[in-house]
């Protein structure tokens, strides 16, 4: 499906209109707004749950979860909207005798935000997702390129949305769905284009890094450059250290697995690279997994596309030299179904040949065989930035490796110990980026209610007068938000001379 | 002066190093350091005054001024950090029954970050000025590239925190400087080169919109892209709204006249252009405009290069079609003197042609007399990305132009009533950047404390052992620093259960 040039103009203006009245909304009427798409996407009929079963494959209980966090999601960035932290008001009151104005900062939407829906989340990270959720949390209109595959969701959930806004009363343009691939009549597609368009100003991606990068490039080389979120994935390498393998080789096989093959492993977060050095203990623990992968039964992949990329490109892995496939599902391969497989390399390799640490998505994962704590540290040195990674340890090996840990903190957003990266929680501390090329943007997150802060920037109005000041930088705090007063935090308002 | 490879390269290693040691420092440690850098730059001798007057012919006066300021700025971004405003911590505690993991998060260095001086601050954006204050705030070594306009200045204050490096007994990585051009037997620039190095990971600069462009696409282009911000200037329109122009036009010109020609111009916020619609009170300024300008004596720029550009920006400008110069100082040229002059022209012909809105830095003004407020309305849309915009009017004005100051908003980063753009003050409520051109990136300041949240980066610690987290994040809260627990703002200490 394609779509006529004239008309994505008209959503791209429309949104723009729609930005005047949106960027002078308070925080408490886009709370407002965004507490009732949380409710109306709690219910909405078992259709919206049938429908992304049949477009997705996705199991219809993980579906019902990943609807309640979507709806958690517009609640919780609802609740810190309104709190006022992403408006990071600061107010620094005039003094004439040190000749001072009066300067008042706080934040607003940076205008048209352009989202992309992700494959492995329809809800979550989609149309109704974080990204929409903290564009209209930041006072931003949104424009959802609706993905592909699945189209019928997105569908619904824009509807949903739009209903709300002519509801509110908002501007139509505050909310826009558009499917299609191409620009009607030429080769250009219409992600493409609508992150070129002059009245676009941020956009917000998850997905490949082939995705993320084609999009972050034409950001950049636009006449003005816009800032692009793109959440790219990532290998999320899990660190064995000796005294864990030592202890419990078979149960973090285990846990490592059921992590692995979670969504028939298609998170940003899974756990694609292990790497540990040889011993018993390793042994014990590469014995485990390959006793317990043989009986993971094969999945429905999200879609052939999908299923078919993660074939040809666990193929390329495997055949690159020195890397030996470990284990895999001992059942008959079926078009479209992902089938656990671990393989295994050396320190050595895997430092040489760089194909070894890109990210395979589906249910696979590289062991890494060092030979010393040596080549960790030069595997961690080595590292592309991650979502996350753990160390799976004791206290004495967190003590004893400081080097490799310090290391590979610098490369991730997100460090577990013990544990698996699985499982983004939605929540304040919640960090979902990572340094290039897990994010194009290690400072922001795209999980959290800090993920608004994405879309805002700071304004300062100096001598401005008091009446025509956004409500949130008022001598009087009627959204009672924390606010930094001539340098100290106070929820107060002011006691300011009129003249 | 050129610099072989070997020797920068060096020095990013160096830095690098220096990272590992300085990420792990607590706010409190840091901000010891930056007071330690105040006091000393304020105890610098005569000798500082003199070389920077010598090499940039700024008066004594306001070398004496921009000290106090720089010394200014780091007290005051130190007491930033050491509030742990910029450290952003958020802890959410485990919860087993709802199966949800401890989580926290703070903010981090994103490491070596290069930094390039103006030519027009020698100490207030230049080695010792904001970028330098707010990287090491941040936690980030610094890598001056010292401005070719000012080398024996730059070196005084790299010579003033080098010594305070080493007496604090930090890494000699924590801040390094670099005088010189090129890569030795190369044509690369040694900023460029800079900018390129794998292991360097954000810039900051201020300068021209050609620099900081180069700058931008060179850190895009790499494998590893980084933030760049590039404070690159910009026209400052003052738009005079009927009333103003009718009660106190002689009064907005003196005062418009005194911004235009401080400095010889040369501030990033000189108000280089001046839009109201023509009439009677529009005669007035302009005759009070000429009247006053033509005494004005000449100074002398920054350097020969500067004057130069100033002198070709200008001419360039007052031969285009429709440009007439309405009034300049009535003396003799002397060489690398600036003469303030101010042009004029329509409303039409300034929306026709695009460069008229271009910068030239210097004591220039252009004034463009529209036809009506609708075309002062066009102007406002067509305006680029601007540092500031005033709107010199009465309550009425504000009333009756909403849509022409509605879109002024959407261009600026800082927004004036009735007071002239020069002056940027160093204040938390400071917004100094703005949308593209003026910045590379409107989402962050250069001025005032929150300029160090261009070189943070959030990292998230999940399950970590209390007693290997950051200090920032454990539970007992010895920094006093205000963190987000569990959604609640909070600078008490967790009481949570040792297992």
């Amino acid at each position: 499906m394609n779509q006529p040039k004239i008309r994505l103009d008209e959503h791209v203006r429309s949104a723009s209109e729609a930005f005047q009245f949106l960027k002078s909304t308070t925080v408490k009427e886009r709370a407002k707004f965004m507490h009732a798409v949380a409710h109306k996407i709690e219910s909405l009929s078992p259709f919206l749950l049938e429908t992304a079963h049949a477009e997705t494959a996705l199991p219809l209980a993980r579906l019902t979860g990943e609807k309640a966090r979507t709806v958690g999601q517009w609640r919780s960035y609802a609740n810190a909207v309104e709190q006022g932290i992403y408006t990071e008001a600061r107010i620094d009151l005039a003094d004439a005798e040190k000749g001072k104005n009066d300067i008042r900062k706080y934040s607003i939407g940076l205008g048209p935000v352009v989202v992309f829906g992700a494959s492995n989340f329809p809800f979550a990270f989609s149309t109704a997702g974080g990204d929409t959720a903290s564009a209209i949390g930041a006072g931003c209109p949104v424009l959802v390129k609706g993905h592909p595959a699945h189209p019928q969701t997105s569908q619904i959930m824009a509807d949903a949305i739009t209903d709300l806004v002519q509801e509110f009363g908002w501007p139509k343009g505050a909310f826009g769905h558009i499917l299609g691939d191409h620009v009607e009549g030429t080769d250009t597609l219409i992600g493409a284009y609508l992150t070129a368009h002059p009245d676009v100003k941020a956009v917000g991606f998850t997905g490949s890094y082939r995705g993320g990068k084609a999009l972050f490039d034409i950001a950049n080389q636009r006449e003005e450059p816009i800032p692009v979120f793109a959440e790219m994935g990532s290998v999320n390498p899990v660190f064995a250290f000796s005294n864990v393998l030592d202890q419990r080789a078979t149960d973090l096989a285990k846990e490592y697995l059921a992590s692995l093959v979670m969504g028939v492993g298609q998170f940003c977060t899974n756990p694609g690279l292990f790497i540990a050095v040889k011993g018993a203990g390793f042994e014990r623990f590469k014995g485990a997994l390959a006793t317990a992968i043989s009986v993971v039964p094969p999945a429905r992949m999200l879609n052939q596309g999908i299923y078919e990329n993660f074939e040809r490109n666990r193929n390329t892995l495997n055949q690159q030299e020195d890397v030996h496939i470990l284990s895999e599902v001992l059942s008959e391969q079926i078009d479209g179904q992902g089938c656990a497989q671990v393989a295994i390399t050396t320190g050595k390799s895997f430092l040489k040949n760089r194909l070894l640490s890109e990210e395979v998505f589906g249910p696979f994962g590289l062991l890494v065989e060092a030979e010393s704590y040596e080549e960790v540290f030069e595997i961690a040195k080595q590292l592309k930035g991650q979502l996350t990674a753990t160390v799976a340890g004791t206290i004495d090996d967190l003590q004893a490796h400081r080097d490799i840990i310090d290391t590979i903190q610098d490369k991730v957003g997100r460090l577990l110990f013990n544990g698996m990266p699985t499982g983004v929680e939605v929540a304040f501390a919640m960090q979902h980026g990572g340094p290039y090329p897990s994010s194009t943007d290690s400072r922001f997150t795209s999980v959290g209610p800090d993920a608004v802060k994405r879309f805002v920037r700071p304004i300062a109005f100096q001598n401005w007068p008091n009446e025509f000041l956004p409500e949130e930088l008022k001598n009087a705090n009627s959204l009672e938000i924390m606010r930094i007063v001539d340098g100290v935090s106070t929820a107060a308002s002011l006691k300011v001379d009129i003249d």
